[in-house]
């Protein structure tokens, strides 16, 4: 299929992805897990809430996590380039027909919620309180080191039609996975904003859903320091797939889930894609090595769920790809 | 002193460092230093000048070595984001009465030199000649693992002109230098492009200079490889500074120097800028920690010695700041 | 079952695991294998025979590939204390009626070779040639970093007349793998000499066989960049399982195939055991953590294949042990 | 001058070095350091005295902090091999006229402490009682996962009379430091017992003081990671020298010192040594790379500062050596 044309002047400019809000049955053990394990920074907790960040981020949270009665993920957040960006917005959406809402979002500037074509929640921001510089803080390093929230995964049911409205937004494909033959689909795509290998990535499958949020690490050694620390306080099913390297992205990767469900992968060693005349890599379904450039085949979890947006129904996808899964 | 505001839509697009041409006693020497021993991959070699690049980088070449009587830096190239940034700059440049010249390069599309107002040898192009994805090929990888270059420090007489200029430009400053008291004048500066700490950054000195270019490293232990290499291939006078960590761009990083004296930073560990609302760190020229988080003082090389700019006279600074240097 | 108790004076002393005898079917072709890609140095290439070291390892082969006919392990070596150790093994040997001979070997002071009672080849000596040391020469380091030979991990018919008759000459159980209950029977053990976790492991299954022969690395990011490299050098389908963690001796390792199917293992992390009144860790055959701390279950080539030693009958186990295998 | 010959037959038996006693002025002060920042593991606090371990020890202690009204080093002690063994040093330094006392010691079992003929304090035990073991208890590692005690080097005034002495106690020589030419006095020796590069070692000086104890630790990356939490927390003063990589013992080191003036290595990439035909390494006194293969040279604390043992007079060394201090 036709790759989408990159769009250099969007109707609004997303600057990179930048949170996520999930729901979560129990605080205490979230917390456990991402803070006391995981080693993320609780910067604050209000009442049934819980707002976290990585080392180096100087905003106030990249993962919000709320008390519910089941787990969901409320929506995914980028950051955007202006405030003037956040109405271009609206009156983007609005276009469309598409639900947007202005709301109050604690230690966030003006706040548009919206909802995209296919049912995935978003929030849209330019501002957000900035708090104490942590990353040469080294004393309160803990767990993984993850640096900052690098990107979101999600599963798409019209895998092309989310490609070609997300390139509309400026998203710009670096790697993509397809079908051969001349017809064949795109079955995945990964798509920055802000100059590295994705801020956003599609696959295939029912949903909406997030398939995974990802931390950006330093190196290795963090990500097998924390399969240590994982296999030894008890967490050891939570770790899902990896430690490995991904052929898309480069990525030498670690996928976990919280005691929700919900994924988190730890991610180290992409690279750049800035250039205007960056080149998108194309894999084909059937080549092993997209997935894992070594490292087991990924287990049938790992394709199969991923955290629904609360109240938005998922759909089975238009088509099934053939992946490789480990028996 | 006041900082220049951030210029969101400057004259003409850079997208990024790219490239320097370095003028070389020796390409056999050199080689056997920059291919041999840090690793970096001879991409062609045409008479007396040889092209290099790192595993990251598809374009053809990051680093120019020319065979001439007398080392110098040729020149710094910066990628623009379109054949028309480049007429853009043209036009800039011919403004302001600058020197500027469309010229052929090897590998590289249309090319345009320049003299900045202060002396300084710089090239803009967009397009340039893309080699084999390295990245992936793990046995290629040697030395230092370098991937990417990743910027360019200069020594700048007349630093608070270079830095207004600069950010005429688009450059946009992510730390700085200053002395301390209400007329404290700014030392040093980062300043970025492409959405790390920085792409140029000058320093207070006697110039126009190359001070080194740098070329990013995955991890600190690919650092502590390098130099124990170097300690054991008859390379350890050419060990300038470090290991260590910059409380500046919190970088870890190690100063080798060439045969012919050229420096080259090997650099790890910096962090993102891309938000527009990015605040700029403040550093007091007084504060050991700026350019040593941790680590031994600076030799007094690292702050005299560089790479003047061929044909291009060298001036004092308009003034002399007050920095630690080891005894 | 009670452990042997440990001799502290054997009737001869064995130092350390020393090196290995391969047969090999196309000796270019291993050498690719372990010189160009595992990093493994060649000291003396001798017709159709190679030795190779590692870089910390002053004696002038730990690996010596043969061509042959077919794949098979010719033999381990042990260094012993001094010249009177050998003659007291050719006197212990002799005693039992077992196989031993004096015979001349390449490179090796008088060396005894022998037969144990399970029909393992094993050859012993005091002296070999000594070769400089590489350990600080880093521009010779390549591909993993291999530093020594550590120990080897042979599959036993009879494992617990196999771990007694080890007990007697010395070795010292540090782990063990145990059925559970009262006549639970032990499934594996590992033994040393040499103060760390093991010289010689022994797991029960068809044999006598090598299962592997393990060298030792730095830290697991040369483990990675292993894993990086052979999965871009074509050698993807010798990576056989890991990395991982073992519960086991705590080792961080992969295990990998050469070209004739001989098994190598590279191990980091292990710990020391020479205190006398060191305890011995059990492990129930049914703690899934013992073989895996964390990472994926070892596959079934894993848990059958092995190098048979040239002209060595085998035998299955008296008895099969109920272990854990990937699907 | 000759070397002494290595003793197979000692008197008694140590084992290794094992752990080290203390007088600190402020006992919080020092946990603040050792436990909240270097991140050894407080097993007990009894009173005014803390013992300490670190993660791969199984024994009590390896570090015991006792309030004193002034800093001093207590004793260094030595793990023996039987209840015999301690007889026997008891004998041993009964027939020379050496103190020698059994006394009560927590947490250990029967426990001899003597003077050794240059007043150095030492006590050696057998049994010392056991703790769980952490290795695989990773949620605990904190600091710069120091794995084990590994050794301890002394400021010895009577050089050649020290190394006699202990090498009749079984100490071996590995490396040596030598002023050159017939007559070159023997100026630093690193001895083991446990088959690494040393259980103690000696460095000409004033003395009888203790230079520093030494924890072995997996990777360089913990070492800079150290570094970044010290600077970072207070404890850039404490850092005295590295990191950087000795030539002698190949360890990539780092010095740091507590509140009270003691000096802790930290340790990493030695070798192996139990060969008994193992050749020692002699270093020229003038060869910079001994002490620094790569990184700055020692400043002068680290040649002249070290905690003298309590109640013992120091004395100047016999002669002066002629080393590479930093300006």
């Amino acid at each position: 299929m036709p790759l989408p044309k990159h769009v250099f002047s969007p109707p609004f400019n997303i600057v990179r992805s930048s949170h996520v809000v999930l729901d979560v049955t129990d605080i205490e053990r979230s917390l456990a897990f991402y803070e006391g394990t995981l080693g993320l920074i609780v910067e604050d907790r209000v009442g049934d809430t819980a707002f976290l960040r990585a080392v180096e981020e100087r905003q106030h949270h990249s993962l919000v996590l709320r008390k519910s009665a089941a787990p969901a993920c409320e929506r995914i957040g980028f950051k955007v380039g202006s405030e003037e960006d956040i109405d271009k917005a609206a009156t983007f959406f609005k276009a469309r027909g598409l639900r947007h809402a202005f709301v109050d979002v604690p230690y966030q500037g003006r706040t548009l919620q919206v909802t995209d074509p296919f049912g995935m929640q978003i929030e849209l921001y330019f501002t957000m309180e900035k708090r104490e510089r942590l990353l040469q803080l080294y004393g309160r390093y803990q767990g993984v080191h993850a640096q900052r929230l690098d990107h979101f995964n999600v599963f798409s049911p019209e895998l092309q039609d989310a490609v070609d409205f997300y390139a509309l937004l400026g998203f710009r494909m670096t790697e993509y996975t397809e079908e051969d033959g001349a017809t064949g689909r795109i079955v995945a795509a990964w798509m920055h904003r802000k100059g590295n290998v994705h801020d956003l990535a599609f696959t295939n499958g029912r949903g909406p859903r997030l398939h995974h949020f990802a931390y950006w690490v330093p190196s290795p050694l963090n990500i097998i320091h924390l399969c240590d620390v994982m296999a030894s306080t008890g967490y050891l099913e939570n770790m899902e797939r990896g430690p490995g390297r991904h052929g898309i992205s480069n990525a030498f990767f670690l996928y976990v889930r919280d005691p929700d469900g919900h994924r988190t992968e730890f991610y180290s060693s992409d690279y750049q894609t800035m250039d205007p005349d960056h080149d998108a890599i194309r894999w084909s379904v059937r080549d092993p090595r997209r997935q894992t450039l070594w490292g087991q085949p990924a287990p049938r979890t790992w394709f199969e769920e991923g955290s629904a947006f609360a109240g938005t129904p998922v759909r089975d996808a238009l088509f099934k790809a053939d992946v490789i899964i480990a028996a």
